[in-house]
């Protein structure tokens, strides 16, 4: 097996603009790495079987949930369990790292105008 | 389920400043989230069964493998596959985010001074 390359994430994250709209980034063990830029707020949802953890490459953005809100900032990662409701929402644009199950959907268990069935690849 | 916490990398790698001790910083999937600082060169060793990812929190470091050496710095990662010979080497102290199956023993099919059958939580 050949040795693998690097992935660098600020160029990464430079050759795609639209919003809500994943990346693969690198798979692994059955998971995904996806990069994905957000702006605005995302629909309400949860995961039936899928941890999800969010970790912000650039800028901010507060996960909702239905009891409080909790604000990430760079450097910054969090993990939803399965199970439990949340949406993204992002003043600015932000860039945000997931790592994920690759069956993870983006909008979980509703369908909205911003599921991606089939994420692109990088 | 409560809504969960964020971790801040800055703040939890300035916890601890062992080098080759990964801590535990995250769970989800059977995967886990470590933290860990390098300097010097580490054992060889491969994994059987889990492909490891090394993201580069802050300095750099070289990824060796048997046919060539990449050079990882802050904001790139690399995912090792299962099988393939590898071994860290970091001139100056780097901190690296390795996302992995908690299954993952550090030294891989190797056992030397530097094993940690069981890392600590951060």
């Amino acid at each position: 097996m050949p040795s693998p390359d690097k992935v660098n994430l600020a160029f990464a994250f430079a050759t795609f603009s639209d919003h809500w709209s994943p990346r693969v980034a690198a798979d692994l063990n059955g998971q995904q790495v996806k990069l994905v830029k957000f702006k605005g707020a995302f629909d309400w949802h949860h995961h039936d079987h899928e941890d999800e953890l969010f970790l912000v490459h650039r800028g901010r953005f507060a996960m909702e949930f239905r009891d409080r809100s909790v604000e990430l900032r760079e450097g910054e990662f969090l993990v939803v369990p399965r199970g439990v409701e949340h949406r993204p929402v992002a003043e600015e644009e932000v860039e945000v790292i997931l790592f994920e199950p690759a069956s993870t959907l983006n909008t979980g268990n509703v369908r909205s105008v911003r599921t991606v069935d089939t994420p692109r690849r990088l």
